[in-house]
């Protein structure tokens, strides 16, 4: 679970989609709030009644984007919502999904959670023949080439569409009468389906369901889509069911996804405990206590504990209401930033050997800065253990690592970061132990970012385009 | 100039876009201020600095939508900027301009004032093609034109772009380095042309140059697109540069702009002194008093005394803080409304034969809740004089009428509406004495509210596409 | 009525009561809105059900400090409310009235229009026996006179509290199960009396009684406390009831007061339009239009155009959207700000010979820098003409004038002033052509502004204490 | 750590003063940050340049409350902040403190943490004097006495008033050249000093001092007053300085302050551990797996898996966006309010006995929901510890428990909690227990919640005053 703002690896969103519910949008609403880590830049939902197509959207946390007052204009029994993800940078009011666009078949809205790996190149090519984009989002790209006349005509509009799409996508679309819900054949991203009384949700984690009372089907498989309208929902698959080489983000289970949901068949919590045991069993240290960074080193911390036998310290606590609270210029120093955020309990760790259990480390700057406050409070040790393996190379199915050269352990070898952060010993994850900890095989999961074999191809002049890389040619907000 | 909300007919927006100057974001904000008169419903500013591109947007009045402390990131010397109008219902984010768009040449942005005739048709064309459409708004069109490749190549792309477009349309353009002005060829809606010490501005109104310091150069011509880039402006024409049939918005004169701007060759406030004289002379009547509605009939009211005789007298007042007042379900009867608005001054009106002075009747509801009002106060004889005639038929070129069927003078004669409104009597302008009034001929001029003959054809099933009438079918706020 | 910001004067506030109406805080709500151009800094409800007291209170504009979803909260059959005036500086939350105090009585509620005279020398008194002051607002010392046990066990404590005030007070307050309204013996400032169909409201001006619907009694009489509750009103009067000597507040005829109020026994706009009038007669000057300052000068304009027989021309356009919007720091020349607020139409004044009418001059630098704006408009002369007398002497009864020293009258000569302005010719009204104008004698009104003879004492330290002269030692703000 | 909203127990506020550095307002600012956990409804600031005292207040959070941007308008060395709890009904703008009143001897400024016994019979002993009150606040009475001649005059005006004061109170007071902590003989609530480089800092909790960077001296003794001007602070004491009888609020060790703070001269963290320890002797149960409710229950639930070898489990994860989420009516069951604050990890739970620990239980409701969420997720047995001992009786000193009949404790059994709440067994502290872990002995602590001994005489009319059982009589918001 996300730890505010900082460093840490950001996705790109949350998505839920209802069916057959009165009053959906306000379902939406609170699965929204469920899926709330996922996202924190801008929040829409959009609403139907069978005839009629309402929405609300807005920047920043849900409660900020969408009054609540506002909710009883979003009437109807079918509504899909998507939370985007925060970046320090500029907001752009244009890319807030659900993205609600008219084609010849008439007004579709999509929700959508990954990243297209050959976004650039449809881009290019419908650019060329004259398209024009307004986001930079790829669900703009899918409502290309839904509404490209190959695809607009063939027996299944969707699935011809999704047939040329290659990445990670978890997506819900709706028209005035139907939901769908699809997900790439590879299964990058989660996305679950759960039964509610009178009718169906889909959303990116089990915890919005638990939320609403939604009792867990299973999750949207892989390449399949399922439609929901009149009578039972209907499910197709893309290409062969079965024969898909699954490609599960395996950082879902590390960070991203709430300790509650289920994703990829296991509850998340058991899966980061797993591989704090799997920590401990291979990069043991003799120390006085083990800390977690909270929240995203707790679960793992756990397991460090039960594995090694040293007890769990609460030598970091955490203020809950670090989210807009300004930093002055003249404390802009990451060190008072961090203490913003997280304070050391002095006394858990003042003399003591301290074993600091965190998920990740992406740029370093951070850590460096926690590592300073514990030293500060008079830790004689202290030792890093980090659940997952070194992040060495970039993702380009929906995280957003900063480029290759900013990731610290594309750059430093393990002994060089242990020298960088100033601490006693460094111990990560190998994959094998993290490969032991998660409920699939190896080959269900893209590990691209450990070891740098990307599962689908990427092409050469992936990246972002234009729009994108707005921050250096384009940056519209609000 | 506009009474704030109610009856009133409502164009579609204001524009304004600076070259060559320092800071261009803050003059666009200044100049937006003088056109805020023309749209309360969003406000947008996007700047370059001749590399970056950046943008604000927001709903409601420019000081709402825009914050002032985000304007030195809009840094660049050029800049353009977009009010547009308010509606009573839903507002939608996607529709605030200017629009900014990428397609093959790179990111275009674009700001429009007016209304195209064959919008439907180009876009069911382009949708058919396979386009998407995200926006209901013209300038989407426009760009769907400039990206497709028979116009992109062509060598003057834009030319060939606007050739096929019909109806109205002002607009500005601009990449990462140029500025464009175009205006359609029978200069439908306002755009003029002035020079700023190092600089340039187009706006639709003067009152921005005003407000600017800048010198008026003259209007932007019917069909001349003008190109602000390194060096001097290139001027250049679509088609023959003298050969269109002149259309020029006569409302535009009567009660859009402000009256301190020169429109079409004319002090705004000159034409309607004017119209109010030849109303006097049209259609007298032995009164007391002249009491304008304001601000609407403040500068026909001048002309009407003067030509008559009789003293102008202030029997409304109205209330300048109107605007975000609500009124409670429990009042909204027309005549509390009425009364926030506007209130009568009694000893003006009571006991008197009062002449009434307004540019126009739309619905006439809001105008017989204030002859209520009057009557209320004791006004003995009630005797009303409208500055244009009567409005009959809707506009397609970019004013916002309700349907024919909600004119009431498309319904109803002279006589009729005399009863309805109970009244002593009524006298509207008629086209001769409106076009005694204006500065050029009457083939200048679009008179098809009056007349019915519509200068540019309008296709048959003209009136919104699904997305506009999204109060019907779809509706997205905020 | 207040042209907004700038260098006009500034009054406190606007006061409202409504006994026996059902959600009276709703009327209470529409008429702070028609009393919104007295007081735009704050605006607070108080309301009681007859047992239980509630409020809302909020800096700005009535919609910007009062939601409207949260009146209903504000149930009962009586409140108050207050607006009030806006000052350049800091707004303290804690002077937001009406007051909400407890004392041995329970809880009173005030609201209260006008400046006691006497206000240091009690706050000095009270202090000095140990009382703590938390505004510095005069309704605070009403209320510790209320509280005093000197007054408090008197058998009519109000009258015997408000026997040791002196000074200009207009005030409601309430308890939980009644309201009272009364006004100082000299009558310095509005206070008007109305019924409601079940009901009663006491209100600043009949303009707020006009938009209730409420049917104009009389005027609350100067030195009257009238208690509703239970019953018919009860009035009763401080010492004699004729014999005081009256000081209406002339500035109210000549600026304060909306043009469609009643005050002191007449309609705002005749008292105006007849110092137009008188003002003609007295500084005729050949020329060929009459500009008003658009809102201040137009009631008198009227009057000056019908006695001199010189058109009336709208010389100058007023931006309505002034309110909110920001002058960047380069642009903060008065000439800028200037036109923000009004633009000259060029047409109506270039080579002409332009009386310009407004009502006062206060500091000068705003009026000087319109005047050259018509300079720049090619204005041939400009005779500026002023319905007040020269403004010499500062007010102690509510009126906010800068001090004497930057009142530009009390320094100069008129033919001083006229060169300061660089016109072509000055002519103020005379004290004589002022009173021949107004409803009532000479020793009605206070005309201490013009003549510095002061109908109430101002003792020798009048003059804000410490914590309104906050902007030197004490500015609360929010 | 208050774990939100809820059933917790709310304390009234987190105060600090800051002397003799530059910008003091900014560090107030980051201080108050720090001590939010101690209170959400308002916060504000006020700051002295020596000369000039200027403040800034407002209803929330502090990002909420307080614009950083206006910070800077807060010149000067010396600064008082004051953050105030938030209660679920109305905020009083009125109550935002810090208090800044007038009178004899000029401006004060007070922040005020606790309740005083005889606020009540002072309230009606200065009302029957004459004095008037205008907010709820303790702080109000403080400045009364202050105020009263016979303290004023007295050799030591501050000494002299708390000496009328009983109950408990930690304050910071502040004029224009001047700052002064002082807290209660008795100790009740925390207050700490702390040196920054070139001045002091007083806060209630040492985690403010620890993100100021400040380096903590000592606690501000029971009884003494520190005053901070030109030279070295000077301290004094009220009465003898050994010779009260402590009474330190032992609920600031088991919830209200956060567990890196060291209150009464030990960390929190460290005592919520042994309470944790001390429960798991006292109260031992074979079991599977120990879930604290986060975040109330994190340290002690460490204790209670050190001292019983249980393995500690995340069966709890808290959301942490739920701040400012609303709750439509139809979902306002308690156990939806309770998900959306807190889910269950199923996992962790489900077939398994489970010991959950929390700090206490005040009504019991939210308590009971949260079980019957581990119920529906297959917990095979519930055992609940409750670090602290029964709360039976109610708080006079500061803490906003319920009334005592809506105290479960104080009309129930143990057994009969048990059963109320479903679970299989129920273990609270004993008083002994919580004793054992507390850095110093009995007599130092105030146990009257849990003993109802209560160290500091309550009048029998205890209770609030008219005010603020606003709630019936009176209702003052924004």
């Amino acid at each position: 679970m996300p730890s505010g703002a900082g460093e840490k690896p950001r996705e790109d969103c949350g998505i839920i989609g209802i069916y057959g519910v009165q009053r959906a949008a306000e379902l939406v609403y609170a699965g929204l709030h469920a899926l709330q880590h996922r996202g924190q830049e801008s929040a829409g939902i959009v609403a139907s009644d069978g005839a009629r197509i309402h929405s609300r959207k807005g920047l920043g946390l849900l409660s900020e984007a969408i009054d609540r007052h506002e909710l009883h204009d979003l009437c109807g029994h079918i509504a899909v919502g998507h939370v985007r993800y925060s970046t320090t940078g500029a907001k752009r009011v244009q890319n807030i999904q659900p993205l609600v666009t008219e084609y010849s078949r008439g007004i579709t809205v999509i929700a959508h959670n990954g990243n297209l790996t050959n976004a650039r190149a449809l881009r290019r090519l419908y650019q060329s023949h004259g398209s024009i984009f307004q986001t930079s989002t790829d669900s703009e790209i899918i409502v290309h080439l839904l509404a490209d006349p190959q695809h607009d005509k063939a027996p299944d509009p969707l699935a011809s569409a999704l047939g040329r799409v290659e990445g990670a996508y978890s997506l819900v679309l709706m028209d005035a009468s139907n939901l769908v819900a699809a997900r790439d054949p590879h299964g990058f991203r989660p996305l679950s389906l759960g039964a509610l009384e009178d009718g169906y949700v889909v959303a990116s984690e089990t915890c919005a369901l638990d939320l609403l009372g939604a009792e867990f089907i299973r999750d949207v498989g892989p390449g399949e889509i399922i439609e929901f309208g009149e009578g039972r929902p209907n499910s197709r698959y893309l290409g062969r069911r079965d024969g898909n080489r699954l490609a599960h983000c395996i950082f879902e289970h590390i960070y991203f996804a709430r300790p509650d949901s289920v994703v990829f068949g296991e509850t998340v919590h058991n899966v980061r405990r797993r591989l704090g045991e799997n920590l401990a069993s291979a990069c043991p240290v003799d120390a006085d206590v083990v800390c977690p960074v909270p929240d995203s080193g707790d679960c793992a911390a756990l397991g460090y504990c039960h594995r090694s036998g040293i007890p769990l310290g609460r030598g970091f606590v955490r203020n809950h209401y670090i989210g807009r609270t300004f930093i002055t210029p003249a404390e802009e120093s990451r060190s008072f930033g961090v203490k913003m955020k997280l304070n050391v309990v002095r006394d858990v760790v003042a003399g003591k050997r301290v074993i600091v259990v965190d998920d990740s480390i992406v740029r370093g700057t951070t850590c460096k800065a926690r590592i300073h406050t514990l030293r500060e409070a008079g830790a004689r040790q202290v030792h890093l253990r980090i659940s997952a393996p070194p992040i060495r190379f970039p993702c380009f199915y929906g995280i957003d690592f900063p480029h290759a050269g900013e990731l610290i352990a594309a750059e430093k070898s393990v002994e060089e970061i242990r020298r960088f952060l100033g601490i006693d010993s460094l111990g990560y994850q190998s994959v094998e132990g993290l490969l032991a900890a998660v409920p699939t095989s190896r080959d269900s999961y893209c590990l691209a970012c450990f070891t740098g074999e990307y599962p689908v191809e990427v092409s050469e002049d992936m990246g972002k385009y234009a729009m994108e890389t707005g921050r250096r040619a384009y940056d519209e907000s609000r």
